[in-house]
C-alpha cells in the first residue's frame, strides 16, 4: 500500500523561496576591508534570481559546473543558491589548496566559470591558463586591492548582475547534483564529493535541529568555517532555512575582527575549527555577547580549550564530527539532562567526544578487514562507518582503487573510533595516523590530548617514526606557548601518570609550529617526513 | 548530473533505531488510574520489536491495517512504531467518533485487528460485529474497569507480547503507507488520509526544528493532543527522534491531572487544543514548572487565553496551524527578534496568527473558483492552499466528487485566510463557516474573537442564518462565564466599536455550551440547524 501524499521533491529552491517569502527583512551582514555591508534576504533573493539570469547570459550549460573561489560573503551565498536552483552545480574551490591541486580539481570537475573574490584573485589568476574548461572569470570586488587583469575572460560581478534578468527556479529531481566539494587527502589526487539537492535539504534539516545547531528566527549565525570547504558545515543553508540572520566575516578572518563581529552584530551561533577559537579567545574573553552556542570540529576539540571558553566566555564549545563525505556534519554532543548534577570534569569529558549521530546518520565500528562489528563498550575500537541520506556513496570519477563504500553499503570514514554504550563516538585516531608499536595500536590523538593538558603547551602533534624493533614508535612534536620554556623530561613526567608505559613517546621535539594542511588540520605527513630519520633511543 | 550520495530511504525504522541506540535511558512515563508507570526507550524498543512478532503470530497481512483505539500511552507508542516498521499500516481510530463513523472507517480501511485500551473498551466492543474485517481485538489493560468479554476474538496485549519473538525492521520504500487517519468532516463520510514513511519522517524533522516545537534531548514532551487524532501533532515521532522524554497522560485527561503531570514530571513541552489549556490554567497558575513551550492549535487560540498563560504561568501559548491533511502541523508563530522591543499588545497580536509555514510547506491564497492568487497584504482573503512533501495528495478511496487537490497540484485546505507581507497566515474562517450577507463575506471567526473579548463571555460561536433580504446574516451564540448574566444589548454594545455596522449580529442567543465535534471543535452545523428557524428582526 502506498502513502497518498504529495510528490514534492526536496530541493534547494524550496529553501530559497522560504527565505525569500517569509524572512525577507532578516539581515545579512558582510564584513570587508572597507567596512560592513548590510542587506536582507529580500535583496539577496532578488540578486540571486538575477544571478540565475547571468548564468544564462554567460551560456553556462544546463548542469554546468560553476567554480567559486572566495570568502564567506553575501555574494557567495547568492552563488550557493543561484547555482543549484537553476540546475547548475556549484564547485567550491578551496582557496588554500596548492596550485597544482586547484588546477587538478577545476579540470576534473570541468568548471565553466570561476567566480573569485578580488582579495584572492592573485591566487587564482596565475593558474587560469591551466584550467582548460574555464571560459570566464567573474571578479567579485570585495574591497581587495589586487589588480584586475585586462583580459576578455575577466568580467565584473556587479556589472553582470545589473544587466541580468531575474529567473524562476523550479528543480524537479531531488537526486540531481547541487554541489561539488573536493577533499584533499594526504595521498593521491583530491577526491570529489557530489552533494545532491536531497542530501543538502536533509543535512540542512539535521543541522537546524536542536540536538545540533538549533537555528531559528531568533538567531544570528556566523559561519567562520569557510564556504569554500565542506559547504560551511551547512550553515549557509541552515541560515536561510531557519530565517536566521547571517553574519559573514568574508576576508576579515583575524581573531580580533571575528571577536568584534560576534560582539557588535549580536551573533548567537558560530562555528569553526579549534585553531580559530584558540585565536579568538583572548579577544572575546570578558566582553558582553549574545552567543548561545559555538560549534567546533574539523579536528578534535581540546578539552582545555572548551573549558577555557566556559570559564572566560561563559559557554563551552560544542564539538561536532563529520567530514566532507558526510556533508559534513554527522554528530554532535549537546549535554543530556542526566548531566545536570554532574561535576565539571564529567561534563567536559562528555563534551570532548564526537557526539551522538544525528537522526539521519547511522554509525557502526568494524574491523576494517573482516567488517565484523565491534561492541559499543567504549573500549573496543574499529573503523567508524556511517550510513544515511547525506553520506556520500562514491567519489566523482575517482582514481582507480579508491573505494568509499563497503560491499554491504556503509561509508568508510578512515577514522578509528570507540562507541559508548549509547553510541556516543570517541574518535581514537585517523586510521593512517595510528601508531603500530610491537603489533599494538597507539592513538596519536590520545597522546596529543595528554600533552596539551600541560600548562606550557600550545599545540602538540604525535607521529609514528620507524623503529627497528617495534616497527613504529610515537614521537611528540610540541609547540610551547609564547615565552615558555620546557624540557623533554618535563613533558614526559607530565605524561607518566596519564598513559601506559609502552605508549610513552620515544622523544619530544620542540618545534615552532605544527604544519597545517590546506584546511587547517595538522599535517602529520609533513612531520613524518621531517622526522623520518629520527634516531630512537634504544 | 546526479548527486553521488547514498540512496538511503526516509523511513520510520530509522527513527526507531535512533531512539533505541542513542536514547535508551531516556524515560517514558505513562499515567493511569492506578498511578504512573515508568519505562525507558530501551524497554520500549525491545517491546516494540516483540510487538512486530505479535503481528506475525496474529497473521496480519504484509501491509495490513492495524486499528488502534486508545489514549496516549507507551503501548500506543509501541503500536505507532511496530506497525509501520514491520510494513503494516497503523489506523488510529478516534475514540470520540460516533458509532456509525467508527464502523464506517474500520470497514473502509479494512482493519484486520484493533488494539483497544480497557478504559474505552465499552465504546468499541458493541460495534465489533459491524466491523467486517476485524479478526482480533487486543485489549491493553490500562487499569480501566470494563469487563473483558469472553470471546475467542479477544486477546490480551501483555500475554501476546510475553510469548512473542523480537523482529528486525527494514523498510526499503519510503513511499509506502505508514498510517491512516480519518478526518470527520461535518458533511459526508469520514475521509481517510494515508501518511507515508517519507511524509512522516519529514514532518517529524519539521516539528523538531526550533521554529516549531524545538525538541531535543533536553526536553520532556507531553502530548495532550491525542494519538488517536492526527498523530498527536507529530510529537509521538518527534520525541523518539529527538531523544526527548515522553510524558503520556493516557486516560488521565482531567485538567488537574494534566497540571500535576506537568509540574511533577518536569514537562518542558506540551501541546493541545485551546479547550484543554482553558481548563488547565487555574490548576497550573502560580505553580513551579519547567515548561518552555505550550503548543496550541486545532482551532484559533483566543488572544485572551494566551495572555492569561503569559501572566499566570509565565509563558504565552504558541499557536500552530494545520489539519489532518497536513500531517498535521504546517505553520507556527514563534516571535522573531524584531518584536524584542514591541509592546505586549503587538506581541499578542502576532501570536494570535497561525504563523509562518514551516520549511517544507509552501502556501498561497487564491480565489477558490478562478485559482487567481491573492496579494499578501493582510487584507485580501482567499482559500488557503498548501504544497509540500507532508501535504496529502488525495483521500483513500474517497466518495465520488471529493477532491483535495487543485488542477495545478495544490492542496485545498477549506480555510479562508489573509497573508501578511511576510507570509504569516491569518485564518479568517472555514470556507463553509463564512457568512455571505448581501453578496459580501463576514468572518464568523473575527466576530467570535470580538465577542470573546467581553469579560463575561466564556465562549462564542457565530453562524449564518437564512435571511430573506440579505441571504444570510450572523447570529451570535454566547456562553457566559459561570455566575455571570448579560443582555443582548450589552454584547452588541461591546461589539459596536470593534466591527463594521453591517457585520453586527442579527441577535444574541445565550446557550449553555457550544456543541463540539468529535475532535473538540465548535460544531457550527449543530448550531445552524438549531437556529435554522430563527426569525430575524427586520
Amino acid at each position: 500500500m502506498r502513502g497518498l501524499m504529495q510528490d514534492v521533491p526536496l530541493t534547494i529552491d524550496t529553501i530559497f523561496r522560504h527565505a525569500e517569502q517569509h524572512h525577507g527583512d532578516v539581515p545579512i551582514v558582510t564584513d570587508g576591508p572597507a567596512g560592513r555591508s548590510r542587506s536582507t534576504y529580500a535583496e539577496w533573493a532578488q540578486r540571486t534570481r538575477r544571478l540565475g539570469g547571468v548564468f544564462d547570459t554567460l551560456g553556462i550549460s544546463a548542469d554546468g559546473r560553476i567554480g567559486t573561489f572566495g570568502w564567506n560573503s553575501q555574494r557567495h551565498l547568492e552563488l550557493y543558491f543561484a547555482g543549484p536552483c537553476s540546475g547548475r552545480v556549484v564547485h567550491t574551490l578551496n582557496i588554500r589548496l596548492f596550485p597544482e591541486q586547484l588546477t587538478y580539481i577545476a579540470n576534473h570537475a570541468e568548471d565553466e566559470v570561476v567566480f573569485v573574490d578580488r582579495t584572492v584573485l592573485h591566487l587564482l589568476w596565475p593558474l587560469i591558463d591551466t584550467m582548460k574548461t574555464v571560459q570566464h572569470v567573474v571578479v567579485m570586488d570585495d574591497g581587495g586591492d589586487n589588480e584586475v587583469p585586462d583580459d576578455p575572460r575577466v568580467l565584473d560581478y556587479e556589472t553582470l548582475l545589473a544587466d541580468a534578468q531575474a529567473v524562476d527556479f523550479h528543480i524537479t529531481d531531488e537526486g540531481s547534483a547541487a554541489y561539488m566539494c573536493y577533499t584533499s587527502g594526504t595521498t593521491g589526487n583530491p577526491k570529489g564529493v557530489v552533494y545532491s539537492h536531497r542530501s543538502t535539504y536533509l543535512h540542512t534539516m539535521g543541522v537546524i535541529s536542536p540536538n545540533a545547531f538549533g537555528l531559528s528566527v531568533r538567531d544570528a549565525a556566523m559561519p567562520v568555517v569557510p564556504m569554500f570547504h565542506a559547504n560551511a558545515w551547512g550553515i549557509a543553508h541552515a541560515g536561510p532555512a531557519a530565517g536566521a540572520a547571517m553574519i559573514m566575516p568574508a576576508s576579515m578572518m583575524q581573531p580580533k575582527a571575528l571577536a568584534d563581529l560576534i560582539v557588535e552584530e549580536g551573533v548567537t551561533f558560530t562555528a569553526g575549527v579549534p585553531t580559530i577559537w584558540q585565536g579568538v579567545l583572548p579577544h572575546l574573553a570578558g566582553r558582553p555577547h549574545k552567543l548561545r552556542e559555538i560549534g567546533c570540529g574539523g579536528s578534535a576539540v581540546p578539552k582545555a580549550l572548551s573549558e577555557a571558553y566556559r570559564e572566560q566566555v561563559g559557554l563551552p564549545i560544542l564539538q561536532a564530527w563529520g567530514m566532507t563525505e558526510t556533508h559534513p556534519v554527522a554528530s554532535s554532543g549537546i549535554l543530556p539532562p542526566r548531566f545536570e548534577d554532574a561535576d565539571d570534569e564529567a561534563r567536559a569529558a562528555w563534551r570532548a567526544r564526537a557526539g551522538i549521530p544525528f537522526l539521519g546518520v547511522e554509525a557502526r565500528i568494524v574491523d576494517a578487514d573482516t567488517l565484523e562489528e565491534q561492541p559499543w563498550d567504549d573500549e573496543a575500537t574499529g573503523e567508524l562507518q556511517v550510513r544515511g541520506p547525506w553520506c556520500a556513496a562514491a567519489y566523482y570519477n575517482p582514481d582507480a582503487g579508491v573505494e568509499l563504500t563497503t560491499p554491504d553499503g556503509w561509508m568508510k570514514t578512515g577514522d578509528v573510533a570507540a562507541m559508548s554504550p549509547d553510541g556516543n563516538i570517541r574518535i581514537a585516531d585517523r586510521t593512517k595516523d595510528l601508531i603500530k608499536s610491537g603489533g599494538e595500536w597507539i592513538s596519536s590523538v590520545d597522546l596529543e590530548n595528554a600533552i596539551m593538558s600541560h600548562p606550557k603547551v600550545k599545540e602538540a602533534a604525535v607521529v609514528g617514526i620507524p623503529h627497528p624493533k617495534w616497527d613504529e614508535r610515537p614521537l611528540a612534536c610540541v609547540v610551547l606557548k609564547e615565552g615558555e620554556t620546557a624540557t623533554e623530561e618535563e613533558i614526559l613526567e607530565h605524561l607518566k601518570p596519564q598513559v601506559a608505559k609502552w605508549w610513552m613517546p620515544e622523544g619530544v621535539e620542540f618545534i615552532d609550529e605544527v604544519p597545517k594542511t590546506s584546511v587547517g588540520k595538522f599535517s602529520k605527513k609533513d612531520l613524518r617526513s621531517r622526522f623520518a630519520e629520527y634516531v630512537t633511543k634504544q
